[in-house]
């Protein structure tokens, strides 16, 4: 039998994410059963495709965050629950629409719900979580929260609506581009953790320390997924990569490229962008001319930046273990583009 | 300048659906404003999108049985307001999903949404309009009606699943249908009378008075709907007769026509459902079929049989010349497929 001791020591040696694994554990059981039972339906579609999505290794960090967000200032459980399996429901409504949106084929490494149970499935099961997510908040009576992730849902859906009007666009600007990971990424995040320290009663500045840290922290992972597409921030070529280039999505690799190479280059990046049949030999070419710029770069230092602002958001939280372990999920989150 | 009496008599004198509008004036004004603003964002498209729905010519039936609900129990206005203008955008938001889900290419007279901006766009409007009307809810405190309409947004989705799931599917029973429509259509109705019974402080038996009444009308609604897509108890043939045969929607008129024709009858359908290509003849052919086994005029009776029960429904509450005018309001929508 392994001792506590034991276990304990592994899971500190273990990443960041293993360790708000292990830390939200028991909460978390119940966040998956509720996730499971709140899938179902009578009507068989439903419950095959979203479990299907569910069901397919995502890490559920957003519901973690709101668990770990719980904890921080309380013992967890109670209402956190409702909010984090509705927070998941709602990331995973997105997924589905954006799958559409996106035409994407390919989703955690498997077929896309879409290419499984068609385009439309997918739209209607969006709709049918989402609805789902806004009755696990209801039965918190908890209005606060409520008008959090509501508006959360709103601004979310806003932009993926102004990433579309911006594909393509090539005088989309930095800003834009803020924008738009702030309110497709970010808000959900900030909502996450937000109504997470809420549901233990965190005062307001418990409360805003966390929603920053959301946001900031979402923001960061956005600008790293974004590196990612690209390569990362060594330009290494992989599966997927070169897919935002493909779809026209104006990134911020692609727009501080675009601003600032001559001619020659901007040509080598606008005859790629939006080509879904672009080859692997342009975006090399692409990723080629990021790399004179230093846009990938340039990006993961954006990305760190947000992180360090996330972890700054946590100072004024009473030191605690959990503290010391949301801190360290900001670097990991970082990290995996280096 | 015509008399006050003049008014009233004109307005009795005028179709039910035109009286409830002069009935609910005041209020849908302020409804209608709301709409307004809250399909308004800095991200053009949004607003671009929305207002050519919102703005081309619908009813808004359902935001008005919400207001007169009000009435019928109270002076209206109070949250009432943000109830009805979350049911419209509720409504609105499945418009736009369902236009993607149908292919279709027109809605109330105009291309749709769809055609002008892209399917994309249209789910992704969709989306935020549904966030927009939960914020409108929160913004009222009141999380029991909250609780009815998230509930009614779940089961919705659901409904248009079981929809999808059944298309072309021959052994569609009476039973599938009749879920079918109280969840894709009903529940919506239903929770647009019932939240503007409780915005009012209607009791216990007047919630659920407007509530069956809402249910029972939105069953007659559907059927009524089903029945003019084939040209309704008279199986007159105009334009867009056909659409659900083209589709493969097992609505009842072709359930009980496949369910009762000889096996000629049956082909006769069969090649034709689900064919976006069948021609007006085919229809005319499947038309006569339902005429020889008279499923459209029994459709039209079942109609009838719902409409009476959202009548009967209003005979607990006290009399009022709004509670007489919600008893036309039954007997208009139905008389529509004559």
């Amino acid at each position: 039998m392994v001792s506590v001791l034991t276990q304990i020591k592994e899971t500190q040696a273990a990443n960041p994410i293993d360790r708000l694994l292990a830390a939200t554990a028991t909460d978390m059981a119940k966040v998956n059963a509720l996730i499971l039972s709140r899938a179902d339906s009578h009507v068989e579609m439903v419950p095959d495709l979203a479990r299907y999505l569910i069901e397919s290794g995502g890490k559920r960090l957003r519901p973690m965050l709101t668990v770990a967000a719980a904890m921080l200032f309380g013992k967890g459980s109670g209402t956190a629950i409702n909010f984090a399996a509705a927070v998941e429901f709602m990331h995973n409504a997105t997924l589905l629409h954006d799958d559409v949106v996106d035409d994407s084929d390919m989703r955690r490494g498997k077929p896309a719900a879409r290419m499984v149970w068609g385009n439309k499935a997918s739209i209607l099961v969006g709709d049918f979580l989402l609805g789902q997510a806004f009755m696990m908040m209801v039965e918190t009576g908890d209005i606060a929260s409520l008008g959090v992730l509501s508006s959360a849902s709103a601004v979310m859906a806003e932009g993926e609506v102004f990433q579309l009007a911006k594909t393509g666009d090539l005088t989309t600007t930095p800003e834009d581009y803020a924008e738009v990971i702030r309110a497709k990424t970010a808000v959900l995040f900030q909502a996450a953790c937000e109504v997470g320290a809420m549901s233990s009663g965190a005062d307001e500045t418990g409360r805003q320390a966390l929603a920053t840290y959301g946001l900031e922290l979402g923001k960061a992972f956005q600008l790293v997924d974004d590196a990612l597409d690209y390569g990362g921030q060594s330009g290494t070529l992989g599966k997927n990569v070169g897919d935002d280039l493909r779809e026209g999505k104006m990134t911020l690799p692609v727009i501080l490229a675009l601003a600032e190479g001559n001619v020659a280059e901007r040509e080598i990046i606008t005859s790629a962008l939006g080509q879904a049949d672009a080859t692997d030999a342009q975006v090399s070419a692409v990723v080629a001319v990021m790399e004179r710029h230093n846009t990938l770069v340039r990006t993961m230092e954006l990305a760190q930046a947000h992180a360090r602002a996330a972890q700054q958001a946590l100072a004024v939280v009473p030191e605690s273990e959990m503290r010391a372990l949301l801190v360290d999920v900001v670097e990991h989150s970082v990290m995996r583009a280096y």
